[in-house]
């Protein structure tokens, strides 16, 4: 398919949002905007994994109820998460009397959920959807790589999850940020086999949505105040620019990484933040802040994901990534 | 929210579909309508993942084969799978250059990926996708229950995890069998913690989805030729339908359930199959051939998930469960 965007005749709208995060995550330039600040990053939970849960019911709720609206005025919660079986999406959902539709986009899933939210609503299926999802460093550390307890050294290409939760309220009616198109992206896969070194791998999935959507819209890069992209932290972003520049898209200007500005790097984030919360958290608290005071105007939300387990690198494969772009104005 | 059912303006179509299966399955009554017959359940591959994978890879080629076209002309896959991270279906997903819409709905994805799919087609956004899903037996067991090597004994209010898959093209124009509706579930959980007993964790959640549909739609259960679950199996079916009589709805006369007719049961298949395999077997072969050629009118295919994890239940936790709805029509 030469033309993977789609274009919403209706410009749904991002109403409200609600954002969560953890104190490292709240020490950041993105502390300032967060709605919830944890003091403590268990949430008062007795696991990790309740508590990724827990941020994510928080989100969903606080959106709802920042629009001024109830429950029961949601026809739909698109969300997911990094757990196995998205169980936090899952579990959250279940606090609430609303269809769901769970989606897996690994980091990638803001974007991805806020582009089936703006089809449903756009459509004209549905008046309201939440798109929302979240992640935990410590629920993410021991499913994914080692467990805490070991204490493992950290290379210096390796990210840091977020801790942290967004969600979006997507409606057709009301004031707020339009959502005006959409690029779903492909599965591309470089033969990246580090799964410490997850910027590089997903920096040509990055590259490819990005220059599909410019491809498909005639656009030059100033057309947007910023291209957004999810998580693919310091050396990924580097990755990301020189892949575009050498086909002929210069974002140097106006590129921003979630992973890259969402911590002060002092210790162990090395090349920045991870995690679907991530770019959840700095797209739904500062970007949006941003975009409502009209300091940002437009711009172009590209959440990444890695598509691996920790089965398939067993195996031996490679690491399958995406990235899907969300157009945003105020 | 009251209403959950969207309906679809269009009619969007399924005019091709793909099937595969393992030598138990085809042993059964579908054997006759699956498209390709596996008589080893490694399809040549060294582990039973990559077995998995390349079932749903085949199917979602051989969908897009049958309909006569190529991936070129496919605008969008819409896919997930039971394993961790969705592994089959994103890795599936690369092997065509076609955006990926990765879904998780535990068994209730064929229906969820058809919801999906159909949405973005009737809403004019793209012209063609592929819904597809599946799952093998032996994945299943060594991530959710016991290595195969264990030997375990079984219960017998167990199911036997379909080594499967199923896919289908999703059109815009062509001839074949009609989405008119979608209803997607909400979570429900009614404090099930046997994780051999998806059956009955499943049952209420089919039956809310089911009430729901037809509450928004006033039909009887007679408009429908069928009202097919996924992968209740014989337990669950039997609890579904003494749930929906409950409030009034009386649908034994024309209830099927994927899962009680997938098996000649005569070992450990104990209530039936199930896995995103099962039901996404049965329809795109033997339901979509009877619809195809006239013996069925119009069936309610409602596939069910419960989405639970590993984590989840050694937490202590409960089974929530959905069920999604759709209505086909030839």
């Amino acid at each position: 398919m030469e033309n993977q965007t789609i274009y919403f005749k209706h410009a749904p709208r991002i109403v409200a949002t609600s954002t969560i995060a953890g104190p490292k995550e709240c020490a950041g330039v993105i502390g300032r905007y967060v709605e919830t600040a944890l003091a403590d990053d268990t949430f008062g939970e007795s696991t990790y994994e309740k508590a990724e849960c827990k941020m994510l019911t928080h989100v969903i709720g606080g959106a709802i109820g920042n629009a001024g609206l109830s429950p029961s005025d949601i026809d739909m919660i698109v969300s997911g998460d990094l757990l196995n079986q998205i169980i936090s999406a899952s579990f959250a959902a279940r606090e609430f009397p609303v269809p769901f539709l769970g989606v897996y986009g690994a980091c990638s899933t803001m974007a991805e959920a806020l582009a089936a939210a703006a089809t449903f609503v756009d459509g004209g299926y549905i008046r309201r959807a939440v798109a929302a999802t979240g992640s935990h460093f410590s629920s993410a550390e021991r499913q994914y790589r080692y467990p805490l307890e070991l204490g493992c050294t950290r290379p210096p290409q390796s990210q840091w999850t977020v801790t942290g939760a967004g969600a979006a309220l997507v409606s057709r009616e009301g004031d707020g940020v339009k959502i005006l198109s959409a690029t779903l992206g492909k599965v591309v896969d470089f033969g990246i086999t580090d799964v410490n070194n997850m910027g590089a791998a997903m920096a040509p999935a990055a590259a490819d949505t990005i220059l599909t959507h410019f491809r498909a819209t005639k656009e030059e890069a100033g057309a947007y105040d910023l291209i957004v992209t999810g998580d693919l932290g310091a050396l990924g972003s580097r990755i990301l620019k020189d892949l575009t520049w050498e086909k002929g898209l210069d974002i140097s200007a106006n590129h921003v990484d979630c992973g890259e500005i969402v911590y002060n790097v002092i210790e162990d984030e090395f090349q920045g933040g991870s995690g679907a919360g991530c770019s959840a958290v700095v797209l739904n608290s500062y970007l949006y802040s941003k975009l409502m005071t009209g300091s940002l105007k437009r711009i172009l939300f590209v959440a990444t994901g890695a598509l691996l387990s920790t089965v398939s690198s067993g195996q031996g494969e490679s690491i399958p990534c995406i990235a899907h772009a969300v157009t945003l104005e105020r």
